[in-house]
């Protein structure tokens, strides 16, 4: 069995990562102004999903998940707007 | 305040929409060979932390998190893999 502090740090590096890696992928959109390879409907369905946690977070109280779904919010945003433009 | 009923599946549709949005960018991938505007380190960073929340999910014996992160895991293993075959 994994030490409890052990899981804690494994549940914390993943939600960091799966957090902040929408930034290098927003920063290369805005940069390249190219979204071609991006699918439409998978960035409408997964911001939708985005805010739909986020909403889910707000409900129960919980701030992790309200933290992490609005920091993920804000480089989706620009990657959908980038979508949306350059297509 | 929300009915408690109504929070889960605002939760549970969270969820599915952040696990299945993988499929329809893992099928244009593949069928249109192009992969450019996809960030690498972005594509890696999600990757792994996908993997970590199923370690956690596995850890902690979470049924929800074993299944949505294991179910994202096969369409990003293969966009992972076409933009390392494709650039």
């Amino acid at each position: 069995m994994l030490d409890p502090q052990l899981i804690d740090v494994i549940g914390t590096a993943g939600a960091a990562l799966t957090t902040l890696c929408w930034l290098p992928q927003a920063l290369k959109v805005i940069r390249e102004r190219d979204a071609r390879a991006l699918s439409l409907p998978a960035t409408l369905a997964f911001t939708l999903g985005i805010v739909l946690w986020l909403v889910y977070g707000v409900a129960i109280g919980d701030w992790p998940l309200i933290g992490s779904n609005a920091l993920t919010l804000a480089p989706l945003g620009v990657i959908l707007a980038m979508k949306l433009r350059y297509g």
